[in-house]
């Protein structure tokens, strides 16, 4: 944890890049959608584009059965807006493209975002309605954000809420992330990071470890033992690198042997072993029998092989030291995405243009369906019972209620368009914890059921 | 498609670039597991790193219920491999992190691939056990591009299926991708070229259409109907500014009021409406009736709002005239990831270490469940039945059969160390179709089955 808990400079340093990459990205803002511009262009043209606004982002429901949803990205959504710049290639593209006219293209090349970003702090759980995320600014500041802070909220929330699910599973077992084989290879980057929030100890993804700090580890893979004459001179060679401290992969060929083998070779000192197939649940309770016969009590028993939370919780009673998971992690086991939507909740009434005291009209799509939404600019507050445990999300547009003005869910993140609330990734995952210790017990039933809490707008 | 067809030079020019990024990215070495690295000393100490090896891709099953798997990534893959070196500041991260001693890291700053790549060109369908990459070096080239070369191909072709399925249900109708907020803004991008090769048409993510020369279409959103005091002036400020080929939203308020304010502002000459939301069959009908009726008998409909294959397939008889999909699509349609491996399938017999020409030995983990594997170094064909139409995927590991020999299915990517297979995107598209035209007609249904060829191992 430590080596997490020291980011922030880190990621002061780096705060010219974006998005988890490896290297320096100088501009976020082609993560847009040719809608965006092109609807500024004709707001310009109109003059409504400097119409005081406010955007939210929010979900109108959580996946099917989920009791709670985990805010994850924040971070990641500051250094987006922070870079978030028209650059000449970026220009020159629109222009060769036709996307938009020469007044939009000179009205972009000085953008920055100069708004105020309000938002739930990294960690924070979430329900229905819940205004997560609130930009305010002109409508042409907000309107281009759009894409990027969905894209990074959606993919982080989902990666992060199947984390938290299966660190509830895992009881406080350490839970190793290695799903970076299964998903884009940057996005792997940000699951790793979001999966840390949830609750994950370390992850096996190098790229991780280079941009947020996280603790990375490692096991040993199948091909190590075949390229090698027999599994003896796998593990020999594997131990006389690494050390006896290392985790030997045992499921290759025949498991009893191979625990044999690698107890003779390595001593009774060896770290760990890995299973990676079979009957998890017995193979751990005969590898721990045979372990401590040979006196290896110590070595501890990693499994890994299509874990989910469920399989994880199948494993509590088994004598198990780790988890390694992968698919079912990067892809928010069975929901890879969140619905997160970035709504125009009110904007400045008409003849009010650019006066940044401007009134606000609520505004909100009157449609067929379920896609209507609630306008007007948002607070939230998370309601306690009487023993201090959250009994409701409300939401609402007025004067916030005096009981709950200290309850409130929304900080800061950007004032003025200056990031305000940089913080290392382990706030983020400490205040997840207590977040979830804050929600009635059943929030961490794995079975399917509804919102753990209701959303009461008021 | 003219653009994407003169994808090509742009390919090259950025080929130091890598991975779908809006701008270069000196390495992909980072986007390793750290067990890699470790296997990697532990050989280098053995001796054994130096072993020729085979690496192959393949996948045990295709998802549950579908016909054929499309390969997509390939092209990314080979920008990739190219990419991969370590260079200071990867190595000082490693080094700092002690995750490998200095004579590995003193291997890894001379690092870059040598060997061969053969696999299925981009846009090929394949089946469960189809080699789809073939890499073949020293055990230590080829074990480093694990991690790189999945997250490629199982992301990106997940969402090619994906996009796959949804092009037959359109049925030639034109396809756009607006999947980017749904997904991580990286992953949107290949999401998006992977799209494209799996028959969509365009994209509404800007970093794809300056990545990879994919055309870039847009309408417009809610908020730019509910920043104006009125629909009409919405619309006004729009087709003055785009002009009346633009493409108007109608479905922020009455949709009736909404379209019949449309050909007023726009005039019967207006591009197209789009309708996100009720129930699109009903509306789709309703809007091209009274569209008709006020003589806009060539504005055209496209409809969005949570589509996917099976959506698209119920619309066929609706007179839509393009399908704006996003979340089913970046997300796989229920299926994010492909369960592709990479495995070592044989490596040099005992005592050849080093020897370019050293005789292979087939290897495969025997163990437990359904986790086994074929080993040996493979070669695949697809058989064709009397009248030309495939009737299995042949996979072997020695002679390929005269009769086959014309119908091989992987082609040389790399050789030793050079590309050798760069292509525009627009010829993975083209194969893609050709490719699916050639299986029985049942590949296309969507209904679940079973894979329409089998997979025979001789």
């Amino acid at each position: 944890m430590d080596r997490a808990a020291t980011a922030a400079p880190g990621a002061d340093r780096l705060a010219g890049s974006a998005l988890g990459l490896p290297v320096a990205v100088p501009s976020t803002a082609l993560f847009t959608d040719r809608y965006e511009l092109t609807m500024l262009q004709a707001a310009l043209r109109s003059g409504a584009a400097h119409r005081r606004s406010v955007f939210e982002v929010f979900t109108r429901r959580l996946p099917e059965g989920r009791r709670y949803g985990v805010v994850a990205g924040t971070g990641r959504v500051l250094d987006a807006i922070e870079n978030f710049r028209f650059d000449d290639d970026v220009l020159s593209f629109l222009s060769r493209e036709n996307v938009v006219d020469r007044d939009t293209l000179d009205w972009l090349a000085g953008y920055r975002f100069r708004g105020d970003v309000h938002g739930y702090p990294e960690g924070e759980v979430y329900f229905p309605g819940s205004p997560l995320l609130r930009v305010e600014g002109t409508f042409a500041e907000g309107v281009l954000l759009e894409t990027v802070i969905l894209s990074i909220l959606n993919h982080d929330s989902a990666v992060a809420a199947a984390a938290s699910r299966m660190a509830v599973a895992a009881g406080g077992r350490p839970l190793i992330e290695m799903g970076a084989r299964r998903t884009h290879e940057l996005g792997a980057v940000a699951a790793a990071r979001a999966a840390y929030v949830g609750g994950f100890t370390t992850t096996s993804d190098l790229a991780a470890g280079f941009r947020y700090h996280i603790p990375t580890v490692g096991t040993s893979a199948h091909a190590f033992t075949l390229l090698h004459d027999t599994e003896r001179d796998a593990f020999t060679a594997q131990v006389e690198s690494l050390g006896p401290g290392t985790t030997l992969l045992v499921d290759t060929y025949d498991l009893t042997e191979a625990v044999r083998t690698a107890v003779e070779v390595a001593g009774p000192g060896l770290g760990a072993v890995r299973i990676d197939s079979g009957d998890l649940l017995l193979l751990a309770h005969r590898v721990r029998q045979q372990l401590d016969d040979l006196g290896a009590t110590d070595t501890k028993i990693v499994v890994t092989s299509d874990l989910d939370e469920y399989a994880i919780a199948s494993l509590a009673a088994a004598p198990v030291d780790a988890y390694g998971v992968g698919t079912s992690l990067v892809t928010g086991s069975g929901h890879p995405t969140c619905s997160m939507v970035y709504k125009l909740v009110a904007r400045a009434a008409d003849g009010t243009d650019g006066r940044p005291d401007a009134p606000l009209v609520p505004v909100a799509k009157k449609s067929l369906g379920a896609k209507a939404s609630t306008g007007g600019r948002k607070w939230a507050a998370r309601r306690l019972d009487a023993d201090g445990v959250a009994e409701a999300e409300v939401v609402g547009t007025g004067p916030v209620p005096e009981e709950l003005a200290g309850r409130q869910l929304l900080v800061p993140l950007i004032e003025r368009g200056e990031v305000v609330a940089r913080e290392p990734l382990d706030a983020a995952r400490r205040r997840h914890i207590a977040a979830r210790a804050g929600l009635p017990l059943s929030a961490t039933q794995l079975s399917r059921g509804e919102p753990v809490i209701p959303t009461e707008f008021v």
